[in-house]
């Protein structure tokens, strides 16, 4: 266990703040709730968005960027929106400051705006008054526009990449002529992110809907990916809306179709953020700090150097250098540390604390045996292997690594899933090791509200798997089901 | 000359309004001064960036995020700092909004922060802050950071892409033990714009520094990169700012050096911004719409399926996807429009207004000849090309257009950079073709601000080059000078 750090057990949320800092992901920056995403943190972040984008636009879309400000008025132009997000928004009211006398500053209240301005919260409202200049005829839909942008929701209790104030995201926007397509579309860009989840992060997720209670403000039906922590909450990693024609008729977006005839268009909108972010780390990090999976590092592998004496430095710098080399022409990116103001030891700490998933040593012994000390950071475990053919040993071991961390995953997410028949059952289980509850839901909101205030649980989704589309009993009720619902708590 | 398009001749400000928005590049919001960037456009963004953050990296810089919002009184730390950006800021004063009883929406009086938040115009304060923490001795120096944001300045005249209330940018912020690493640095990143801009956009730019009435609000120095539109005045495409000690010592921002003793950080920081869109339109494009030169251009080559009938269509489809196959083996972005839905003249107007460098036409008697029709941008000519190492040819053509573009404009460059050495001639260029004006300044801010009430002309740089650093009098005072400066009018 890493040195002077909270472990799991001691105490899980405490162990996430400190690994958020000590890693070098994210730290509180001194505006309430807002983050500073540090050079590392923000590297992952990269990672993430490089392969969202390639995945977006292998689906046909483009990027775009809409204004930070939105009209007060716009929130105002649909009704669930506006209940959904009124609350917690930053709010522009004035354009200028001026000097005091005293050589401070103030506001200058001349200076004060017609009409407030919103901080975006989510830009559904300025898009689709925008859309409504973009299309006329069923030639000009399709749109398929997504935004990669910083919004504000005032939060009042914030952690680090989970719930901020000020967060980064991605938001699609899209618009078309029929609703059978907005909502392939909407299904789409679900899959989307739940093989992103799966192939990249190695994060496994359930796909499905969300209950009504859930929804997005605005939406008619919220698909979802929903993960499993370490700790038995679940987490919400992204979401994708059907939004049917709500946003059409609040902002008058109408088409001329095929037949000639006059319709409203139908809308999805659909976000990942940096959220992400605090799923990775609790799937994977250990009481040794962060795990990273390899298709998903900055760097995939490290190289320390380890000498004594300074005759021995160049020498394995040398050796080094050319094993970076060969790893690199494999398409492996690399780091080399060779700074000598940092001991090895030191080196080996801190590239274990940021999840790097191989870490190759190289001393003077190895270069007279022709070997590596090959470290992988998932299992902690390390080995010596031939120099020799180095670099195809480098790279399925991290097709392994990538591999281990997602079983790994995926059997705490299996050991965690219970099915419940009994309300009895239900609590034991949410009061004892937590995680995802199968169980009958009679589809009533009344039921899932009261469900929440007893316990705190929500219902995290509706599988989307005709399997769960089965006639029992409600666990709460007892009235008449016909499905299976996934309940849990979550973040 | 394409439809319905204003001339740069007849109007060379109206033509760019219409280009910017007929192109497809951006277009004025419902946001006061906020402007929505379009795909198109915002892909030819994407492309900067992405070239950018390439030579960023291999620089040694890594990207970070720093929050949105800045305290008012962290602006009131650095005294011209806050006297260069209190007049346009926007302010944020509230977190919440309420609904009112008639259905619409209002600020939530009860919900007024304590102290207002400014929406970063450029993120110097906020940054140092947070250096404070990271930086104790000299192992943790240099810090280059750079970080792509959007940022307010709230412009009382804006204009598509040059000057807008909301932009994009990336602002690059770091930190060295010694002035002369800062110093060093600096230099450095307006040699890697000058590179960008000249073998990129093909931009041809003017390197130097600042007088000190054109400074940025808290620098010692600030090199820039300056380059002349078709119209004879300059644009300022790229900033990098020497900020000496100024504020680590708003921020109280020290470090312990090897020899023990401490001392204040010093800083640099640099910038280009979605103005760059700008300068790219005007450097090149014409009375058919945008030029756009092949190292930038989202796709280098669109091809366009001539036919008359259906059965000719599958026919000459089919030839052309083997045409964009064989470009994209040899890496070269291609668009083939087989959209049915248009014709290929309305296309062909289409893609010359969007600037894409060459379009292939491809008609069933080109199948039969072996031939396909090659049409270049720049030029407006186009050829009839042997099917037979298209791609070669084509390869070729793109370097040649990228070479003819940079050629071009630097011609125009030169032939509207005039030397002049008394006061008479100055005003009878500016009054007469403009461009840049070479003439001998007595480096007194006094004669600078006389010249700019009297004629609009600024000090645009002081070039860097010793040829330049001759003894003379000055243009408009005649005192004795050392130094010949180069003024235009700019945007």
């Amino acid at each position: 266990m890493a040195k002077d750090f909270t472990s799991r057990e001691e105490d899980y949320s405490k162990w996430y703040n400190e690994l958020v800092v000590r890693a070098d992901m994210a730290e509180n920056s001194a505006v309430r709730g807002c983050m500073v995403i540090k050079p590392y943190g923000y590297s992952i972040w990269e990672s993430m968005q490089a392969e969202l984008d390639k995945k977006f636009k292998a689906t046909g879309h483009s990027n775009a960027y809409f204004p930070l400000f939105i009209p007060k008025s716009f929130f105002a132009k649909e009704a669930s929106h506006v209940e959904g997000f009124a609350k917690e928004c930053a709010v522009v009211t004035h354009y200028r400051l001026k000097s005091t006398p005293d050589g401070g500053i103030e506001v200058d209240e001349t200076a004060k705006l017609e009409e407030e301005l919103i901080v975006r919260p989510t830009s559904e409202t300025i898009i689709w008054n925008t859309y409504r200049n973009w299309i006329q005829s069923y030639r000009d839909l399709p749109i398929l526009v997504n935004q990669w942008a910083n919004v504000v929701r005032w939060e009042m209790r914030t952690r680090l990449f989970l719930r901020t104030a000020e967060f980064l995201w991605q938001e699609g926007h899209t618009a078309h002529a029929t609703q059978q397509e907005a909502i392939a579309e909407a299904e789409q860009m679900m899959n989307v992110y739940a093989d992103f989840a799966e192939n990249f992060l190695a994060m496994p997720v359930w796909k499905g809907t969300k209950s009504a209670n859930e929804r997005f403000a605005g939406a008619i039906e919220t698909y979802c990916i929903e993960a499993l922590m370490q700790d038995g909450k679940a987490l919400q990693a992204g979401t994708s809306h059907f939004l049917g024609q709500n946003f059409a008729k609040a902002f008058d977006v109408k088409f001329t179709g095929q037949d000639g005839k006059q319709d409203y268009v139908w809308a999805t909108s659909w976000g990942v953020s940096t959220r992400l972010m605090g799923a990775l780390i609790m799937t994977h990090s250990d009481d040794n700090g962060l795990v990273l999976p390899p298709n998903l590092a900055p760097f995939k592998v490290v190289i320390v150097p380890i000498y004594r004496k300074d005759e021995e430095y160049k020498l394995v710098c040398d050796k080094a250098r050319e094993i970076k080399a060969q790893l690199e022409a494999k398409g492996i990116s690399v780091k080399l540390d060779d700074r000598d103001t940092q001991k090895p030891g030191w080196k080996f700490a801190e590239y274990e604390f940021k999840g790097v998933p191989v870490r190759i040593g190289l001393g003077p012994r190895d270069i007279e045996n022709g070997t590596l000390e090959v470290a992988r950071r998932d299992t902690l475990t390390k080995e010596s292997v031939s120099a020799d053919g180095i670099a195809e040993h480098v790279q399925s071991l991290l097709a392994e690594i990538q591999t281990n961390l997602f079983q790994k995953a995926l059997k705490h997410r299996e050991e965690n899933t219970t099915s419940v028949s009994t309300w009895e059952e239900f609590k034991e289980v949410l009061d004892g090791k937590g995680g995802f509850i199968l169980a009958h839901w009679d589809g009533s909101s009344e039921t899932e509200q009261k469900i929440k205030e007893l316990t705190k649980a929500t219902i995290r989704l509706i599988p989307l798997e005709d399997k769960y589309k089965t006639e029992g009993k409600c666990v709460f009720s007892g009235n008449a089901s016909n499905q299976i619902v996934v309940f849990a708590k979550s973040y």
